[in-house]
Parts: structure tokens; sequence; C-alpha cells
């Protein structure tokens, strides 16, 4: 579809979004009567408004500017890859959002000591956040329509892109809340430093961070544009600390969507949780009001590890070995206890399954055992992590692997225990290396007038 | 659409690839007798063989196997972005095919001392190519279907992706043409070590290179996928040297396709040599039989350049300076010698046009006027590159720039005259800096029973 064809919050990209359910504990949220169009408006509106006039419908299409072949949102699985995520509501989007296609995650230091400067910060993403996910540009007067003498409101380097699904998601680290700001009071319980697990082998330049921004969007150059712009916008007050970029979502969080593969070759996200289980996600995912930190309610934890994968040893390793260690067929995604039927992805796994020589079928140190619900009192993560490869490593391998990415309701019963079984005994560690940490605690989503942080800093 | 549908190499992909069409030079080229069938046949075919019947029409849908939403081949422009691009032809596909989003760029040292391995090697290599351009798996046996006691033939990731326009693109280093392996008489004149420009900031680890595989795809994880298996397939005889990551490419290279744009925020490619210009090709792009290389006749010269962008000092700059820099405006891309219409983009520039105050309205340190053929004795170029952002620099700023990539008959002529023109005063060089640099021969395309390298190693 062409972008400029407009839609509305009430259309197919509102039925899959989250953010723009109704809420259950919060009241309503209206779309806001002073926030810009939702209509799929796309960047280019507001491109060479000087001479085709601003306003005028159809004015892309007289402007001559052509959304270019393969971003031009296919449509496809019910969804419109094109169109623009709304960005208020309940829950920030860009958590149970269907996971787009591309990453580009962002962690900053805050530079600047004044807590007045980094409130103005986070009011000024926010309305930046809130015209790029809609398609528009950074600034109201975008990349060409600003004064020539000045520099321009937008870097403008996804003029002509559509909203392409770009969802923003902000977190705060655990370093926030030291003396800098006045916070430490505020730091919620379940915002613990991860202690170190067995393996771990963790670069300070890729962990930690004050405040990480995730960018998810179908075309990684909406993502970069935005991450940029936010960079540019935070100038002097905030540096980038690390940057990582994600292709081929890894984990599928809706049940509409097909499970992709890691670079392991495997399926990843078939047991993850999924934007239609309501309940557990109230369960599981989002804080609660009685969780002890009311600035957090209807927020969720994140956990970020960048985990290189040795996939020169991995592609020597045999097909049986490969699915030892998953416990689940390569071809289809099955648990090895179903039958190997394409059907059999979401079975159920079978642990005490015995082989003839009266060995578990699914292996004691199998990732899926160690990271099942039910040897983790059942504690469960909403996975959203993404492949990478970041060029070589210097000694003649790809530098390659997974950056995982974990939603959930409280780290402590969540990602850590899980994390402590897997790097005790997971018969895939062999693969792998953790080489970036970082934990974040990611507010609820925006009122009607609401910014980034502002549970926080009220 | 649905990739299973299958297209034949005289559908929608063959009419806008280069390599399918009539050879001007060369004998026409038959598709092989023993070549897998080109219907757009996806690597999903061969997955669950097993099960589901390997040579079963139908089998795939029976199989269940979904390709994913954003990935299922948009269907606009004209060009079916999911669909495969014919390996074999006069030229090497991956040069004037119509620039695709996404490039894994991989350059090889080659490790082995013996000849007969290399030879056995490339040979190898333009199977596992051909297969993988066409939407199949590296191997025949693909990533599940051979047996468990084994490695599997392929590394999976990209089971149930279609070919998304795979093009792999060879050539060959200075380097490749020392004494072990009896090349040195034939390494082509025109294959010069480049000289040192001015300000140029090279790393040894980003430069040079024996061997160089280009991957571009419409998705990063076939392109990804692609180079990962070559690289598996060449253990023990090549070492991964650097690799390069790039989206959004930043040249368009057929008339069909928008300009896309930079990071500095601009239109990239408008003035670029393009594949319809059936004449220019052969005058500026291939090398030809008189060029006193026979084995390169319908080979080219690639120039890859790493180039750093300072976009933090260029989001300072006013629009003005901007427009200044490439003498185009921002907005349309249009010469600064026009009137800032949409329609002008292709406008000519008029070089001799000046201001009020008697100055060239195109500065004589504009990028483009430094650039063009009218200061270079004709000389141009075709440009392929992308953009890329490879996490941060350890000082706060993104890893950012243009992966430069030109094709040209003769970089004595073409890259470097222009280079120097602008190493020297381009009023570009503020905001870039060349932090790897390398050139390769890339040979001619392939007839029916050729491999990868079989006129320079026959
Ligand atoms: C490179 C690292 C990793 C790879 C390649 C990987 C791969 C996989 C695969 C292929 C599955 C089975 C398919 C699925 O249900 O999604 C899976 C399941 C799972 N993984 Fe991982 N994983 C990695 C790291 C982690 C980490 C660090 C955690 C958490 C600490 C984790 C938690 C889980 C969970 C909870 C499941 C679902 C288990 C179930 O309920 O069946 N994984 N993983
Ligand atoms: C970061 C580095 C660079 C950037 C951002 C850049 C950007 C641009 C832009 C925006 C244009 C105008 C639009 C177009 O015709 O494509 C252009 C034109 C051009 N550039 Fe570059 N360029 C870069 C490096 C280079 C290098 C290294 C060369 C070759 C040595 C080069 C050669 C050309 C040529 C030949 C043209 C066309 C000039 C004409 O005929 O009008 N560029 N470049």
């Amino acid at each position: 579809m062409d972008a400029s064809e407009g839609r509305g919050a009430a259309g197919p990209a509102a039925e899959v979004s989250e953010a723009a359910a109704p809420p259950s504990e919060a009241p309503p949220i209206k779309p806001p009567a002073d926030a810009p169009p939702r209509r799929g408006f796309s960047r280019r509106r507001l491109l060479g408004a000087g001479a085709v006039g601003i306003a005028g419908l159809g004015a892309a299409a007289a402007g001559g500017y052509v959304v270019s072949d393969a971003r031009s949102g296919a449509r496809s699985g019910g969804s419109d890859t094109a169109a623009a995520i709304p960005f208020r509501g309940t829950h920030q989007a860009g958590i149970v959002t269907p996971a787009q296609d591309r990453l580009h995650f962002v962690s900053f230091d805050v530079t600047t000591e004044s807590r007045a400067d980094l409130v103005d910060l986070l009011r000024e993403w926010t309305k930046a956040a809130e015209r790029m996910t809609a398609g528009e540009a950074a600034g109201a007067l975008g990349a060409v329509d600003g004064p020539i003498e000045a520099p321009p409101q937008d870097t403008g380097e996804a003029l002509g892109l559509p909203a392409s699904q770009l969802t923003l998601t902000i977190g705060f680290g655990p370093s926030l809340f030291d003396r800098r700001f006045g916070l430490a009071a505020k730091r919620p319980a379940a915002l613990v430093d991860l202690p170190a697990f067995p393996g771990d082998d963790l670069e300070a330049a890729r962990s930690g961070g004050d405040i990480a921004i995730q960018a998810c969007a179908n075309d990684p150059q909406v993502a970069v544009h935005a991450v940029r712009n936010l960079a540019r916008i935070g100038f002097g007050a905030v540096a980038v600390r690390w940057s990582q970029l994600g292709f081929g979502r890894t984990s599928s969080t809706s049940r509409g969507q097909a499970t992709p593969r890691n670079l392991f070759g495997f399926k990843d996200g078939t047991a993850n949780l999924k934007a239609e289980d309501a309940s557990l996600l109230e369960q599981q995912l989002w804080a609660g009001a009685a969780d002890g930190t009311p600035w957090m309610a209807n927020g969720s934890y994140l956990v970020a590890r960048r985990i290189r994968m040795h996939i020169e040893t991995w592609d020597r390793t045999s097909l049986d070995e490969q699915q030892a260690i998953f416990g689940r067929f390569k071809g289809t995604g099955a648990p090895k206890t179903s039958a190997d039927a394409d059907s059999a992805e979401f079975d159920d796994f079978e642990f005490d399954t015995v082989t003839g020589a009266s060995e578990p079928v699914i292996a004691d140190n199998a990732h899926t055992r160690l990271a099942h619900p039910d040897f983790n009192q059942g504690a469960r993560l909403l996975r959203r992590g993404y492949n990478f490869v970041d060029g070589s490593d210097g000694l003649g391998r790809l530098d390659a692997g997974l950056f995982f990415l974990a939603y959930q309701r409280d780290p402590r019963k969540q990602f850590i225990p899980i994390q402590q079984n897997l790097a005790r005994v997971d018969a895939m560690n062999e693969y792998v290396k953790h080489v970036g940490s970082a934990v974040f605690a990611c507010p609820p989503g925006l009122s009607r007038d609401g910014y980034w942080g502002d549970t926080l800093f009220a």
C-alpha cells in the first residue's frame, strides 16, 4: 500500500497493537486532542511543502515522492508493515507489539547533572518520539522546511519512508537511581543489579547505561533515523554508551507471526509469552500497582544480554547433537517428544518420556528443559531478541550472535533464576558467551499529555 | 506473494536482471540442463522432505511453512523483492542488478597455500552460491535432511525465507596475485594498489583482502546466511579478514528505483550510472577483451571504501551549508542551479551559473562539481554503496557512515582521479573520514558450467 493513503488508529495497525487495546486497570485513554493526526501520515507529506502545499491531500503524489520498492510495505499475514503503531496507551508500545523485523537499541549515559535538564530532555524526546512513530519528521519543521541558516530539525534520511511500525520504548537503568538526580528512593526493588553468572565475560563498553531506548521497525533506516535523531536532541545532556543493531527478530511475540529462526538455525520464540496470553501477561509481564513501586505500575523490566555465538564450532556439530541441545527438531521446531510432524511445533513437552535405554528424551542439560516454567516455578519471559552480525572479530570469524531482550514483571523471579539454571549446565553453553548485559525499568505507557518518565519524576 | 508459486527465469525477475539479458558480446547462454529449476524455488521446499516428500508440488503448503510477514516479498514498483535473480550470464549479477536493500560484504584471506585447494574451494563455492541465489539451501541435503550424525549441509537460519533477490558477486584482490598461487603474471594492470589519498586514516583490519564476496538481498538474514555458509565451506582454506553489513542502499542503479538517501539525509545515486545506460556501461563499467587482461573481459573493478561520517557535526550544520556542499537541494535532490521543484531531480547541472555576487552557484569545492564527469575527463562510476551503523565508537557517538562501493572499467581512470579531486578540496571532507579501503577485480559472469574464477585459473 501507499502509506499516504492514510490510516486511522482504528485501522489494522491499532487492531494488532496492544497499546491501543482497552486498558484493563487504568482509565480509558482517548486519543489526545492536540496530537498529530494518526493516519499513517508519512514523512514525505512534510517534504517540499513550500512547493506543493503542506496540507493538500494528494500532496505526496503531486510531489512525485515514491517510496522505494523494498520498503513500501508488504501487506501480508494480515498486518501492514508500513503502518504506524500508536505511541500512547496503558503500556509502552514495542513490548507486546508483534515483533518488527529490525532493531536499533541504544544505551545512554546521562552527562548533565541537572535534574531539570534531564526532565526537559525527556519531554523533548517524547514529542520527537511521538512524531517519528507516526511517520513524521523528528521536529515540526522537518529536514528541509526550516530556515536555511539553521541546522534542520530532522536529519532527513527517512524522508519519504513510511512509519514502518516504528516503536520507541524507554527504560531506566539502575545507575540513574544514584545520587545525581535525587531518585535513589524511587529505585524499584525489582531493578536489581544482575548477579555475575558462571561463564559471563562481560565488556563494560557493551553493558549498563542510565537510559535505554529500543527502536524497532520494519525498515532499519527508520529505526536508525529515530535513534540518531534522539541522540541529536540529547546532545549535551546524554552520550551514547553503546548501541546494537539487530535483524530478523528471533522471537515471535504474537500468534499471528510465523516463528523466525536464530543463527543456530532453530525456530526461536515457539514457547514465548505472546500478546494474546492476556492473563499470563498480567501475571508475568506487567508490573502491578501493588508490586511496591507505584510509578512502575503497567511498566515492565527489560534484561538485555549480548550473546556471542561461536557459529563456526556450531556448524561442525552434528544435527543430532544440535537437536539434543534444544530438545526440539530443527526442521519443524517440534519438541523431540512429539512425532516429527509439521503440525507439532506448538505441542507441549513431555519431559518424562524416556528412550529405550531409559534416558530422558529431553536431556537434563537441554536448553528448553532448563528454561521451561516447569523447572522454574512457573516463571516465563517475553523474549524479543534479534540476531546480530557485527563484522568480524579479528580472528577470522564473524562477530555474530543473539542480542537477547526479555521483558518481565520481576527479574528476581524470572530472568535471574532461569539464567542461573542455564549458566550452570546448559548444553548450549559450549557454543555461546555472554559479552554484554544490562537491565532497565521500562515505565508504563503514556497518558494523553504524559511524557517519558513522568510517573518517576512527578 | 508466496514464493512457492514459482517463477521462471523468463518472469519479472529475469526482465529486471541484466544477467539474464541477451549477452551482447558472448554467445548466448542457455539455462544449463543440469541446473536446479529456477522457479522462485524456496528453501522451504527442501525442508521436512522426509515427512512430506521432496518432489511433491505443493509440498511447501503441505509442510505448513509460512514465510514471516515482513519478509514475504513486497510486490511493488513492478519488481518482486522475494524473487530469484539468475546467477549465470555474461556479467556477474549484483553489479547492475537493481540495488537490493541489504548488504553483507566479506573479505577473505586465503590461508591454504595450495592452488588446487583454492580452485576446489572456488568450485564448491560456485555450487553453493548458485543454489542459495535460487532460494535453496547451501548444500543438496539442506539443514535438516542429512544424516543426523553429521553436521547439516546448511546452517538453517534462512529455512523458509524466499530468495529475496540474493546476488553473490566475487572479486579478487591484488594480494591474490603474489607468489603463492602462480598468478603474478595474470594480475590486471588496472588492479592497482590504490594510492594514499590526503586525509586517509585507514585501518588494516578493515582494508584489503585476497577475495571479496558481496552479498546483496532484500532480507539481511538471507545475505548473512549466504556469507556465513560460504565462510563455513571455506573453513581451512580461507579466513574472514573483515566483513561489513549495510542497509538502505545509498545508490539506485536502475531508473526504475526511487533514489534513496544516505545518512547525511541527501538523495544518493541521482547521477549514478544506471542499468539502462547500455552504451555508457560498455564504455565505463565493463572491462573489454582488448583492455589487456583477457580473463577480465566482461568483468569490472570494484573499489570499496568504509567512510565514517561525523554525523553529530553534520547535524549541527545549517541547511544552507549542507546544500552548498552537495550543490543540490536536500528535499528534492535537484541541482541548485534548477528551480527547487520536485520534478527537477534529474536536471543537469549548469556549472557556469553565478550568483548576483558573481560567485558560482555550485561552489568550486562542492562534492558534485568535483566528482562530475565534466571535471574528470568524462569518467563515471557505478556506485552501489550502503549506509552502515556499527554500534558506537566508545566516544559517545554512533559509528555510522557510508560503505562506498563503486564498479568501473579501470580505477586508474575513474575512482583514483575522482577521489584525488575530492580528497584535496571537497567541502564534504570536514564531515567524513575514510577508514577502510580495498580494490578487487571482479571476473565476468559464469558460462553454463563455469565456476568462479575459471577464466583466471584456466
Ligand atoms: C544465544 C542464546 C540463546 C539461544 C540461541 C536460545 C535459543 C532457544 C531456542 C531455540 C528455544 C526453543 C524455541 C522456543 O521456545 O523459543 C529457546 C527456548 C527458551 N529459551 Fe532460549 N536461547 C538463548 C538464550 C536464552 C536465555 C539467556 C534465556 C533466559 C535466561 C532463555 C530462555 C528461554 C526460554 C524461557 C525458553 C522457552 C522454554 C520453554 O518454555 O519451552 N534463552 N531458546
Ligand atoms: C560519505 C561519502 C560520500 C557521500 C555522503 C556522497 C554523497 C553524494 C551525493 C549526495 C551526491 C549527489 C547525488 C548523486 O548524484 O548521487 C553524490 C554524487 C557523486 N559522488 Fe559522492 N558521496 C560520497 C563519497 C564519494 C566518493 C568517495 C566518490 C568517488 C571517489 C564519489 C563520487 C560521486 C560521483 C561520481 C557523483 C556524481 C556526480 C555527478 O555526476 O553529478 N562520492 N555523492
